[in-house]
């Protein structure tokens, strides 16, 4: 691979390989109870997160994130050159709330459930090319305010389908800069809108699968990589049905993505016990699946390089409702620790 | 003002100086009619745009303007390397629903009416650091589907206060590139989030004008500017009322922003004929008067060193219900000609 610039048709390496500085992730009960519960950094159980509205909840579940991030890393939040974040609200509410007395330049992104590796993303670029010495990527999404907002409320007590995934209450936030060591940030390919067609709200992971394996193919074009390349690949969110979609996908080119290959959504929940259809979504789902349990695993030597790919659905209640087809789309990022 | 890099508190300067290679522009009936209408590429009559919902045409809106700046500058959508966009809607779908197909990478955004300068500001940035060699900044709003979304169905029918502006029907798009002479993005600086305690939603100017002056003030200390060192100055879309805050803000500091200000809002309708409150607003106003108005001015010689800072109002219907301020956002750009 070469050391800098564009390569290949959509992908960019890192020429100054910005590094992680720190890392935060705050989540809420349900996903405190999953298997990865010991490597998030707190566990909030009420879902009201000490506010009036599960709006201002998911709001602050960010702010609390967003400041630990900083805390954890001993950087002040005014010391930041540029803060990405967005959510899934209408009009991307929560991120503005969370980030409003922040004092940072702040760029507002909707990338759905792939937000945190677009925000990830821009912060390295900004940081590689001198814009920013320090950034930060952070986002979160809350299940109850989802599912008012997308589905129905929840006093309802809709039936699910087995297809459908459970919202994360949840962020994750990462910081960026230059540091020579621990885990940095190499490659960068951002993904295109891809549209299978899919119409069915309850089945995302069909949604976005396409889209993971479109910006995948991508990336292993580009930089003459394959997945073996990799000592774990990550999609977030495909949840279970969109994970085996993606396996098959590439098991017809011939490539086998094998154990490496593990989805953010399938990783937060116990599929068997914790009832949540297919698995978790939500912006908040791979952000905190990245700041909790990804990127301490490859401090601990678990993991050295990681592909990072995020993925989301770009619908919105009213586009189904008006039998508009749901688009997904992948951002994917390579992770490197060096020692 | 150094040459390249990071300056000042929250400003960098574009080393290569990236250049404007095309831009189009298509807004609706009203913006036809206004004192802008010779300016436009395109004026659709039909409020529906040949589409079935005004959702629908909106996201026709933006793929045309998207399409139009692409076949007007040369270059084909799948030759750009990044497309930067965002929306008014719900979830930003009608940006991403206009450039499902263009086959180019997509970075989705959400900054409200500022969404066209900091998508501008990204497409600079990618070219500049070279992760981009063409980028397209473009977005639109639509009069029928914001009203629908944040206010009241048209069929009521309901008043609107002097105060309230009126969401521009209409689209713009600028493509980024490597090119000597003609427009060039010189700076940029990104804007803080500034919450004025405004939570008047029929008063969006009241509510932004504080992010603007924040913006500018950043700008002008970083830079070691003053307003006489630009030709023009645009605000957009803070309105009359915005307009004239933001002027006695400066007042009061001593600074005359004097007839060189000017604000998108104000100048895309007739505020005296037109019956439009305070001005236009809406991700589509700043960015139509960027396209079809102020950067073919810059080239035929009006105007040589512009100050373009749009701004957006960071609220959703549910968080006004929820009795919260409304948050205000600005980014700024350095456009210069150079012949």
């Amino acid at each position: 691979m070469p050391v800098s610039g564009r390569i290949g048709k959509q992908s960019f390496v890192f020429d100054t390989r910005p590094a992680v500085l720190g890392a935060a992730s705050v989540v809420g009960k349900k996903e405190g109870e999953g298997p990865l519960k010991e490597r998030f950094d707190r566990i909030v159980e009420d879902a009201y997160n000490g506010e009036v509205s599960w709006e201002k909840a998911e709001s602050r579940l960010i702010r609390d994130c967003f400041e630990l991030a900083c805390s954890k890393t001993g950087v002040s939040p005014s010391a930041l050159d540029l803060v990405c974040s967005g959510d899934l609200l209408n009009q991307c509410v929560s991120s503005a709330f969370a980030l409003k007395d922040s004092g940072s330049p702040y760029l507002g992104l909707y990338g759905a459930c792939s937000t945190i590796a677009e925000a990830l993303m821009l912060a390295a670029m900004c940081v590689d090319a001198g814009f920013a010495r320090r950034s930060c990527a952070v986002t979160g999404s809350h299940f109850c305010s989802a599912e008012r907002q997308y589905r129905f409320p929840l006093e309802y007590g809709g039936q699910r389908t087995p297809t459908s995934q459970w919202t994360v209450t949840g962020a994750g936030a990462v910081i960026v800069g230059k540091r020579h060591g621990g885990v940095h940030l190499r490659c960068a390919t951002p993904g295109r809108i891809v549209d299978a067609g899919i119409k069915d709200m309850s089945n995302m992971g069909a949604a976005m699968a396409p889209a993971a394996f479109d910006t995948l193919c991508a990336h292993f074009a580009d930089t003459g990589r394959a997945p073996e390349d990799y000592d774990a690949i990550f999609t977030g969110d495909l949840g279970a049905v969109g994970h085996d979609l993606l396996e098959s996908m590439f098991r017809e080119q011939g490539v086998e993505l094998g154990l490496r290959y593990m989805d953010c959504g399938v990783l937060i929940y116990d599929l068997r016990t914790q009832e949540v259809g297919a698995g978790g979504s939500g912006c908040g789902c791979s952000a905190s699946v990245l700041a909790g349990h990804i990127l301490p695993a490859m401090l601990d030597g678990v993991w050295k390089r990681v592909l990072f790919a995020a993925t989301g659905a770009l619908l919105s209640p009213t586009s189904a409702q008006q039998g508009s087809s749901i688009p997904g789309i992948c951002h994917a990022m390579v992770l490197e620790r060096e020692d």
